[in-house]
Parts: C-alpha cells; sequence; structure tokens
C-alpha cells in the first residue's frame, strides 16, 4: 500500500504530532499525540487477550461500554507498560492526565496506548517531558511524525484514506497502523488510530468500528499470537457537515462501508509487514455450518505453520490444507470439502484433482494468492488473511535477547 | 534415548519383519509386519483428524470399540493412502487380506498402517510382492529392520523397553515409533506399535493404552498440526505368565504404570526427533480451573512460535509465555499465575520478577527445559512436551514441493 501524502489529519478537525523523548535507545520518534479540537464521538475495540496491557485496563475504565466522546490518544512506542502491575496503571493514568492538561481536556477525556517491551516500566520523567513537546507540535502536518513515533519492529509506515458521500456532502475517513507480528520481540504490538470528519453518534461509530475489526484486523494472522495490548481507536469530529449517522439509516450503511475499506486495508497492510513476512495469501472459507464455524476453519488454514511455508516454497500442497482444515474445531466431511488454488480445483470429493502444477506454482508467486476451502455444509462464510513463514521469522524471533 | 538392541520382538510372542518393496525411491526399507502367533488382546488410539486416512479408516471398520483380539499389523511407509477415496480403502483392506493369507488368520484379524506422501494411490503390485517377502522374513531379530521399514523423515531410530513384575512374573512391554514433524513434509505421520507379553484383557489392554496416550502422544507438539494417519497399536502376547490382567485390581495399575512410562519415552523420542528441532522443552501447567483448561494452556505455550523461538534462542521470555496462556481459552487471572523457568521464579502477582538472568539462560541451553506455570485458580494439571522453532524447520517444509 503507498503511503498517502496525510493521512489522520485529512479529515477535519484533527491535529497530531510525533517525537522523541528518548524511550527508543535509536533516538528515533517515540511518542504521538492524536487529538481533536472538543470532545468528540470515540469508539474503542481492544485485545481478546486475558493478559492486560495497563493502558488498556485505562481505556477500558474511561470508555467502560467501547464508545463514549473523547478528546484524544496519547501513544508511546519502546515500552508497553504491559505486566506492571498497580504502578503501570498509575502510569497510564498520568499519560492521560499529563496529555489533558495540555489539550485543556479532562484527564478520563484521553485514551492511552503503549508498545513495547513487557515487563518494564514506564520511564515517566521522560514521558512528561515528551508529551508537553508533542502537544507543542500538535498539527495538521504531524501524521508521518505521529506515524514514525508509534512503529517498533515495523518496516513501513502503514496509513489509510478512504472517502464517501453521504447526502452530498463528502465525508473523509483516515487511518495510521503499527504492527508486524502479533506480537513482534517480546512486544505487545498492534496499534490504529482512525480519524474522521463524519457526523456520527457515539454508539453509532462503535458499531461500524466493531463490525469492520471482525472482518479485518480479527481476521489476520501473522504467528496466530494475540498481544496484550491491541488496540484500534477512531475519533469522529463532525466536521463534514453531513446530518449526523445513526444506525439503521442509509448513510450508516455508506459509512460502514467506508470504514470497512479503510481497517481492510490497514489490516492487510500489517500482513504486508508480518515478520520476515514475503507473501500475504488469502483464505476464504465458504460453505460452512456458521459463521463461527467458518472462521474457526480459515484461520486454522491460514495458521498452520506447514501451509505457511508451503506458500513460502509456492508449493500447492493441499494435503496440508485438508488437514489444517480437519484437525481444526470446525465440522469438516471430508467427500463434501472441495479445495481451489487461485480458482483452480486440487481436490474434491475426497481426494486430489489433476490440475495445471506450473499454473497453480505461478499463481502462488504472485500478488494476489487466493486458497479458497468450500465446506459444502452450509452458508457459513469467512476470509483470512495470512502471510508465509520464512527462516527470517526465526531470526527476529530467536536472535533476540530479553 | 538410546535404541534397545531388541525391542518389539522383546516381549514373548512376537515376530517382526522390515524390508524394501520399492515405494521408497531411495530403496530404503518400506514396509513392516508385526505379527502375533495366534489372535491375542490388541487395542488402537487413532488420529482425532477428520479427515482420516484410508488405513484408519480400515482399523476402525475392524475394531470399532477400539479393542479385541488381533494377529499384527502390516506398516508401509512412503505412501499414506491418505484422501485416495473408495480405492484407497479396498487397497487397505487388500493389504489386510494378502498379510493375513500369510499368517494363517481371518482377514479382519490384521490392522494396517500407512505414512508418506498424501493424494496418490499405493502401488498395490510392490505391495503384494513386499508382503509375501516380508511375511518370509517374520523373526524374532526383525526389529530393526521393522523400524527403518516404518520411518520417512525421522533421523532416528525410535524405540523402548519397559519392564515391570505382576505377582511374581516378570512382564515386558516394547515399542517402536515414527514420527518427526506432527506432519512431515506433506507426509501423514505417526505411528507406534507395542507389543508386550503380559496377559490382559482386550478393554484393560485399551484403558491402559487411551490413559497412557492421552498424556504423552496428545501431549507432544512439533507444529500443531494433527496427522491424518496417526496410529498406536498395542498387542499382548499373554505369554509372561502372570494372571489375567482386568480393570481396577493391582496389577492392572502397575500395568498401567508401566504402559505409561514406555509411551512417554517413545513420545519424547518423536518429539526430539522433531523437524528442525535443537531443544525438547516440557510445560508444566498447574492450577487450572480443570484438567481440560490445563491441557489448553500448556499446549498454547507449547505451540506458540513466539515461545518456540524463544528456545530456540534460549532467551528467558516470560512475556512470551504470558501472552501464550491469556490468549488460550483457558481461564488466566494475570494477577494469580506465577511461572518459573528451570524452578525459577520469573512472574508473579502480575509482574516479571527479578531473577538470575545468566542461570535461566544456561538452564534453557541444557538438556531437560522446564516452563512451570500454575495458574493459581483450582487444580487442574496437565504436562505438554514442544520443541523450538528453527530455521531448519522453515528448510524442511517450505523447499519440499509436491
Amino acid at each position: 500500500m503507498p503511503r498517502p501524502a496525510r493521512h489522520i489529519t485529512r479529515p477535519k478537525g484533527f491535529h497530531a504530532a510525533g517525537i522523541a523523548c528518548g524511550i527508543k535507545t535509536s533516538g528515533k520518534n517515540d511518542l504521538a499525540i492524536v487529538a481533536a479540537e472538543t470532545d468528540v464521538p470515540t469508539a474503542i475495540v481492544t485485545t481478546r487477550n486475558q493478559v492486560l496491557g495497563a493502558p488498556v485496563l485505562w481505556c477500558r475504565r474511561v470508555l467502560p461500554r467501547g464508545y463514549g466522546k473523547m478528546r484524544g490518544i496519547v501513544i508511546n512506542a519502546g515500552c508497553a507498560n504491559t505486566c506492571t502491575g498497580p504502578a503501570g496503571l498509575k502510569d497510564a493514568a498520568a499519560m492521560a492526565g499529563e496529555t489533558a492538561k495540555h489539550l485543556g481536556a479532562e484527564t478520563e477525556k484521553v485514551l492511552v496506548a503503549s508498545t513495547g517491551v513487557i515487563g518494564h516500566p514506564l520511564p515517566m520523567d521522560k514521558i512528561r517531558r515528551g508529551i508537553a513537546k508533542a502537544a507543542g507540535a500538535l498539527g495538521t502536518s504531524g501524521d508521518s511524525a505521529a506515524l514514525r513515533a508509534i512503529m517498533t519492529t515495523d518496516t513501513r509506515e502503514k496509513a489509510g484514506v478512504v472517502t464517501a458521500r453521504i447526502g452530498g456532502q463528502k465525508i473523509t475517513l483516515a487511518g495510521m497502523v503499527k504492527g508486524s507480528g502479533m506480537i513482534s520481540p517480546s512486544m505487545a504490538t498492534m496499534i490504529a488510530v482512525i480519524t474522521t470528519d463524519a457526523a456520527i453518534t457515539p454508539r453509532s461509530l462503535h458499531k461500524a468500528l466493531t463490525q469492520a475489526v471482525e472482518k479485518t484486523f480479527n481476521a489476520i494472522t501473522v504467528d496466530s499470537d494475540t498481544s496484550t495490548s491491541d488496540t484500534v481507536a477512531a475519533f469522529a469530529s463532525g466536521l463534514a457537515g453531513n446530518q449526523t449517522i445513526t444506525p439503521g439509516a442509509h448513510p450508516y450503511s455508506v459509512f460502514a462501508k467506508a470504514m470497512l475499506e479503510l481497517c481492510d486495508k490497514l489490516a492487510r497492510a500489517v500482513v504486508a509487514d508480518g515478520e520476515g513476512a514475503t507473501r500475504v495469501f488469502e483464505v476464504l472459507v465458504r460453505g460452512a455450518r456458521s459463521e463461527a464455524d467458518a472462521r474457526t476453519a480459515a484461520k486454522a488454514v491460514a495458521d498452520s505453520p506447514l501451509v505457511k511455508c508451503a506458500v513460502h516454497g509456492a508449493d500447492p500442497n493441499w494435503g496440508r490444507i485438508a488437514v489444517a482444515l480437519g484437525k481444526s474445531a470446525a465440522k469438516i466431511v471430508p467427500e463434501k470439502l472441495r479445495i481451489r488454488i487461485g480458482g483452480l480445483l486440487v481436490f474434491s470429493g475426497g481426494t486430489g484433482r489433476e490440475f495445471d502444477l506450473r499454473r497453480v506454482r505461478s499463481h502462488l508467486r504472485g500478488k494476489h494468492i487466493r486458497i479458497e476451502c468450500d465446506l459444502g455444509l452450509g452458508r457459513g462464510a469467512y476470509t483470512a488473511l495470512g502471510c508465509d513463514l520464512s527462516r527470517r521469522y526465526v531470526t527476529i524471533n530467536a536472535d533476540y535477547h530479553t
């Protein structure tokens, strides 16, 4: 995905800044603030891991239903503030308080996210000075600096912009994201910030975000590990001039579609930047007994180390796909299963089919790899996105020392 | 594990043979028969994958309850006879029939197992000639030849012998096993044959085998993939002279303990020979809400690619262990969780502890790696066995072509 020239400040009403405050030993940017001009409709989706980073605990405390009106978010990289006990939660609250002071907001109106090493306390002196510096730098051209400040093992800046029209008014949605493994070396990991100038109620924003996350960020897998800090936060300034979006009406579906498109772009960018990844592949499951079964089956294929190695080697190894489906908790009847790679049928009726090996192999060396599995049992469908498993993944994750 | 000089023919009443019939292009042994002198108490445990090899379907047909009286087993390597449709099942039945003819048994009294590439039909002419040749070679010194005939990507001969005393009589249990990934390159994979001269009822044998398998073969993981062909078959000749073992009585517990010890030896040997593995590690979970939760938690840690990479790099990365536990379906309360590596407490009360980094790292470079996780929630306990993830695993599984 080519990075847009401007992203999260493109929707009217948002400022961003990213600065270096000395958490990363490299001296690179490591603290970002994204803020609206007033408290605006905000929705958040956080990790399903049972071990939670202190910033996630803070966000859940100030937005217990997942939505409300907030001023903005402060994010640091280099230290995840996870497994840091009650002191860690106090530090997260202090980050919010310090940022709120500079923004003229209440402490409870600022979200917090942290990414980096687990188990170390935040260097609060550096953070406090960094927040002051970042607050002073807030502006509409701070996008790229903010994005660089939230990156850890990421190798590319990942951001996206989507526009749509509602009742004659153009609305803009934009987002930035960091994440390279579901977990990077001892890091706690995926963070996305989404801004929009659409006028929308907090509850509608939350609904659109939750639905989009389920089909995008929750559909990707680099290494099957779910981080303790995953956070996606969306803010809506309401300055686009459209009539306020509420659930049910047509404008909502336009907005939800745009949100889905944006989250899809961002999620794909994360997989493509997966640790050691050289290829991204889609696993489309349909014909499952239920959507839950479809999801389980698609994830089993996308997570299978053997399928990931086969994709790495451009090997049309349908046996490994069938095995991954069969071991999953999803209901499978081998005789009803049909597997296609790049549109070519490679398995049906319980056995492999004759197929053009060269064509399938060349598909696996291409840009858009599609593995389709029709379970032939019902109407459940789900698409998962995975990346290949390379020697470099092992190098990144084994040669790192705590 | 040093390979014993003789193994599956050590218990009285068993003959074995292994020969080359031309399925493996290398010309190595690829067909084995293990047989008792009469139909003897037999128990079998097969894969939980929903995609089943034809030999597994045959075994389930002739032993629908998992136990009964059988003459022996015929095994080939090089072709798994999996995803081969109705013709595959006919071929499996033909293997049993051909072997039965030479043994003077009924077709339904012979088990079948196949391992190797998925999706190709068996070369039945070679197999028929091979069965005749192997039947002619059956003897008490055929152990090693039989074991070599069932190997695929295995790098070592894996076998074991355990003895025990029941009412003054010495009984012997012996086993051989193949398996190197839960799945090897496009292979369908783990097969173990166990023999004993103990007198035992088929049902007691099945009970002891099932219980042992649950804690041993089902506790190991190389790459989280469950093969379509996994089979463990146990035969009891009854020639040790002990009073016949029935469930409940003391002799049963002696036998069950010996069976557990044998299966543990064999299962550990499989993990140690895992594809690309350089280290084996134990994950002991206790304090779980239930045994099922303990198992889920232990497997999540042993299967986590990041934990496996950390073990490969001898990195005491407790964050990855906590994350793997937290993402699992097992109930975790971070504040109650205690993690020890090599006996040293590295995590408790929701945060990392100070620990002697050099000591823990040297433990991770040693022979017996122990990761202990006390969930502090109940009495459920389970121990899983995993191996590290190395660049060689990717090489083995990516550079292979269908």
